[in-house]
């Protein structure tokens, strides 16, 4: 990694406010939402954090603008370098192209056509690679090291992650203002840098707030991860339709926080994934992407007790190509 | 209508505050937001209000949870009914089940399914009619006869209109918040009575504000009427997939007080509804009924001018059938 070296040390609390005044202006202070109806099907309070609504249309957008907006004049201008099936690579994107610095990703050839797109819409150059044979670090640390550009890690750095912590600050700052102290805050777990952030941010202002990542089944790499105390992969044969969880292994890092700050992880099925996305469009009327919604499918399948409880639920993001989206939402009976 | 007569005089700005009251706990203080993609789009600063995200999935809800909350103990056990397309329907059957009245709906047979199931589910009573051919208005009138139930009205009525009023009220402490003095509301228009409410909660708030009303093409009574100077009919021969919003002819009470408050009306094409919903699905993550989209349609349409403006966009709703929505959301190009 071309990461500055310096910063690899893990991030704090300050690093988060840090971020979250850096970021103020560019990215979206996402609402709280609550619905009468999920609440009455759950026997809880479930309060959502629609990062869908998020710039770029998920939370990726807040760790690659804490990122760039670190880098100084000069190194921004030699330009940023990102891996990413997606989501990451249109956050890295849309940022630099805000801060003024030329952008290369590198995306698998399989990534949903409306991310690939999105992410030339924002100015990127994009360079597609085989998610199944070729090594992603590896084109994108090459790239890195011919041009002197900065590889924004897109998980693994305290930058990044002090970014995505900013999403947890605002659930606490939101609920505190509703005068609510959560049970849970569930959030989609990939490489688990979101799940950092927020539990970190969460365990400085809500301390008896349970954290739990949230998992397609098969890729509960972070679950198994902290269930054995040290890190452990999926099985590379694994398949799912999340296509923005399918890290291989938790982060060093990100795993290092998590076992601090992280409760037990839940796993979901791809059925209750699509499940939580018809949910999601049918009653809360919000766009919702596979990986977007597993903390929504955690909730809805019952993979943790919601009675009587108030739990806040993470939609990481809303970006899915359209053909995808309506096979799924499409098979919602009529009536 | 069986509706009580004294209060048929014209609401005033005092009856939406009681109505904010009246509603506040059962009803979403919808959040308004914003998106970078479009404000670049429009060249100017777009404000969202989602009224998508209402209870019931549109703004109908505020008119009946004030209409019914008005109604003594007595009278609320004969029960309400009401005729509509749909979200009058849902709001009406939600709110009637949350004060302890039971509903009655007459629908029409046409109505999106999704709408009729739902009205259902709140636990109302379904009654349909053929669209093009029965008087709505009299088998509803047959009904409330027939059992002593209050009529609830879709909007020509002073309660209804007050508590549609709400959404302006939170419009402009929502823009005064945020240190803007918009410079237009774009209200979606069927009956009027979304349009009129908001029209006098913006006029006497922020007085410098046009309301704008918004139709699809061949349903622009309310323009039009603003226009002559009096109420003008649609041509019966007319239709539009904005199902929400085909009142053949504004309504007395909500015409006389949108000549008062509300700007000249503006009319979309059907397909700049579809335009609106596909750019509301890929770019701002919203689910948006056709009728919803007709005030975003004007804008990205550029129905009216947007560059350097700050206009405010009213969502009124999001229930649509799954075949609907993804005939048109499945549209978009992948890349």
């Amino acid at each position: 990694m071309s990461a500055p070296a310096a910063a690899m040390d893990a991030p704090t609390v300050a690093d988060i406010d840090a971020a979250a005044e850096r970021i103020a202006g560019h990215a979206v202070y996402t609402p709280l939402l609550e619905n009468a109806a999920l609440n009455a099907r759950s026997g809880g309070r479930i309060l959502l954090k629609p990062e869908t609504l998020q710039r770029t249309g998920s939370f990726k957008f807040r760790g690659a603008c804490n990122f760039i907006g670190q880098l100084d004049a000069e190194t921004r201008k030699r330009g940023v370098i990102a891996y990413s099936s997606g989501n990451h690579a249109q956050g890295v994107a849309a940022a630099a192209a805000l801060l003024g610095a030329p952008a290369t990703i590198v995306m698998p050839a399989d990534a949903p056509a409306i991310k690939i797109a999105n992410t030339r819409g924002y100015g990127a150059t994009v360079v597609t690679y085989d998610r199944w044979r070729d090594d992603r670090e590896a084109i994108a640390g090459a790239l890195a090291r011919d041009s002197g550009a900065v590889l924004v890690p897109p998980y693994d750095h305290p930058w990044t992650i002090a970014g995505q912590g900013t999403a947890g600050l605002e659930i606490a700052d939101q609920c505190a203002a509703l005068g609510v102290a959560p049970d849970a805050v569930l959030v989609c777990c990939g490489g688990g840098g979101l799940t950092a952030g927020i539990g970190m941010a969460i365990g400085a202002r809500a301390s008896g707030t349970a954290v739990h990542p949230v998992e397609p089944a098969g890729f509960d790499d972070t679950a198994r991860s902290l269930a054995a105390g040290k890190r452990v992969a999926n099985n590379p044969t694994a398949r799912s339709i999340c296509d923005a969880l399918l890290a291989p292994i938790p982060g060093e890092l990100t795993f290092a926080l998590n076992r601090q700050h992280a409760a037990p992880g839940l796993a979901v099925t791809d059925d209750s994934v699509r499940a939580a996305m018809r949910y999601a469009w049918q009653v809360l009327k919000l766009v919702v992407e596979p990986g977007g919604a597993v903390a929504l499918a955690a909730v809805l399948s019952r993979a943790l007790a919601t009675e009587g409880r108030t739990i806040v639920v993470v939609l990481s993001g809303g970006n899915v190509d359209p053909a995808v989206y309506c096979d799924i939402v499409g098979a919602i009976a009529p009536a």
